[in-house]
């Protein structure tokens, strides 16, 4: 892509309504742009990182046997009245259209899934259920705040699992844990699993994924002798200062695991005839990850003074290649030729291609944080160019056959 | 795929409430649920066709310099009331969050592309843009009919172009229509486009692309002499009955492409300085697509009796595998070497593994409408299966090599 064509620009201006890094880089990159507060519009650079993200998690999810659906954003009321949840759940945005209809916005999917297990399977056989979705989640909340971390609209994959044994239940819940391990490596998080209340459905723990920052809201506790990592609600109020027992750490949540126990196929009465003859009541978990929060979690822990770092399977692009000069006949061609030796290779590569000053194309490199970039000189005329990584800023020097053969 | 762990099945009750082969079909065959009128859950079936309906048009449009960006189904209130479309646009879903915050679900979005094009550009040299997006919109339908035809939430593709000359967007205008016709020809329908009222927004005409269908709502008139296609909207009352002028044809409505004006960028006041230094007004185009209708309109097209017939491209699966026998052990062996010869080559393969009659392993094959049908029966035992493509339901014996080289 030539950047003069690309839709979003950087802007210098730090915005007044950022709150936080992820906010401040990711407008200042023109990756999104806000429209109100926690309502967000995905520029083509911001896009490109939301629909990575979306795809490394639709493949863990795949690979733990995870079936895609779609359930519509805007639900009738009956099945929010059927779980209780039409009145409990404050954050419920509900609206009502032509008819006096009354409908909810979906912002998490256990009241409408469960309906839906229930009106399709016909036996034992179908069990264990794994299903899961990836589209935007909507939450009435009374202050939107910290960018993609805290949204009024924002992605969501949720799934959900129906078992007929806590045996299965058990065994599917580790696995979950190990995919949801594997989309944070794979989107350059080091994430913890912590243990967290398990809220009014279970006795046992629930499981949130934090990642340590600076910028976490949520604070998390491991404890020094064995290594059992925990939620604050979960650590005795005693101890909450106590930095004998506990490294205590700031975090941001990334995603979160549920025993849902019969809480939802009771309120549905989903039940199922076993081998034996017997109606079986359905065991249930639900399992979230927000992309967007992620894309969000990824600014917070990847960036510097100078812009956003971004890991190499999900960034925009992962070169940038900025030519000193435009207007140079040599660094054009040079430019234009890596461009399209990378690009004919399926490396994804931005081009800057405007006529501005060296250091104003530096400066908006590192702020969008493209992995590495490609800047065509003055010494492009002896057959030289250089090679930075926006992660160790280390510049090297090598001709052309070597930059394209080292991308590639 | 094995047909016993896939998500959603068949059901040979008709339901009740399909008022349309398209809701019948796509129901019957576990591709969609439905939970309220107008509102569809996508089953991993139905969700594989939708998904192929938007690569299409997202490979068509990009091909046509678009950029495609997200904006939020929740929107503000302000930028509707801008336009002047917060109390004009009936269908409007409107709705109120904490501290009497009012929103609108988008259900078109000029009303807030433009202030976003006005917020981020600087130059006329920006000019084109051509930015789209791909998510769900939502319509206050009073009463929703038609299965996936005319829902409350549908999936819908909307581009809009930004132009600073009448020659700039007429050129834009045209070509778009070429890829309008590339997206229909690869979803298997034949388009035609019809002149249609531009509303209040120009004196041109806008432009429908029909497909004419039994079970249209919408009627084109092609003029006999000329060819020209109308919509009855712009046909002279006095001849909305002339058969010798007009071959008229009923015809659902599979998109529309409309010019702007400066409709919107006035509301907006969106003016860009050009090269001359004088400020320029700014023309628009908008193009619409939705993926969800033009999935119902496939199924209204192509059917007959027994089920669906998807064209190959945007079926679920290319091949069915149905072994007429899962007890017998020959034809189980060969059904699922020819299952794993087809996915090594990347076909996409359905293997009916249900220990159920043949005759209903048949009928669900037909309804469910995959192109081609691999038959594993009692010849299998002498190396012999049969072929039988959909639409012809011709059916071939071929060994088993022949039959995995026919079909990669």
């Amino acid at each position: 892509m030539y950047y003069s064509k690309l839709f979003g620009k950087t802007n210098k201006m730090k915005p007044s309504d950022a709150d936080s890094a992820n906010a401040r880089l990711l407008l200042q990159g023109g990756f999104v742009s806000q429209m109100a507060a926690g309502i967000y519009t995905y520029l083509p650079l911001g896009l490109r990182v939301l629909d990575k993200i979306k795809q490394i998690v639709r493949e863990e999810m795949n690979a733990i046997d995870g079936q895609e659906i779609s359930i519509p954003m805007l639900s009738p009321k009956d099945p929010w009245v059927a779980t209780g949840r039409w009145n409990s759940i404050d954050v419920l945005f509900k609206l009502e259209g032509a008819g006096k209809k009354e409908y909810a916005l979906q912002c998490t999917a256990e009241d409408l899934i469960t309906p839906l297990v229930k009106e399709q399977v016909t036996s034992y056989k179908d069990f264990p259920i794994t299903l899961y979705q990836i589209q935007d989640k909507f939450r009435n909340e009374p202050r939107a705040k910290s960018g993609l971390l805290r949204g009024r609209e924002f992605s969501m994959k949720d799934l959900y699992s129906f078992h007929l044994d806590q045996e299965g239940f058990a065994e599917y819940y580790e696995r979950s844990k190990e995919a949801y391990l594997n989309v944070y490596k794979r989107c350059g998080l080091e994430a913890v699993i912590a243990k967290a209340s398990g809220g009014d459905f279970t006795e046992r723990f629930s499981h949130e994924f934090q990642v340590p920052a600076e910028s976490g809201e949520d604070m998390i506790y491991t404890d020094k002798q064995t290594g059992d990592v925990l939620n604050k609600e979960v650590v005795d109020e005693a101890d909450w200062e106590n930095t004998d027992k506990y490294t205590i750490q700031k975090s941001i949540e990334v995603g979160n695991i549920f025993p849902l126990e019969t809480r939802f196929s009771k309120a549905i009465d989903l039940k199922v005839q076993g081998a034996d003859g017997q109606m079986k009541e359905v065991i249930m978990g639900s399992y979230g990850i927000g992309p967007s929060r992620v894309m969000g979690s990824i600014v917070e822990v990847h960036h510097d003074d100078a812009g956003i770092i971004w890991p190499e399977f999900v960034a925009p692009f992962l070169v940038q290649i900025v030519p000193v000069s435009w207007e140079d006949e040599t660094q054009k061609t040079i430019a234009e030729q890596i461009y399209r030796a990378l690009q004919a290779k399926g490396i994804e590569v931005l081009l800057d291609d405007r006529d501005k000053r060296p250091g104003e194309k530096f400066a908006d490199a590192d702020l969008l944080g493209m992995p590495y970039r490609v800047t065509v000189g003055r010494r492009a005329i002896e057959g030289f160019v250089e090679l930075r990584p926006r992660s160790t800023g280390e510049i090297e020097e090598l001709t052309v056959d070597q930059v394209i053969g080292r991308l590639s």
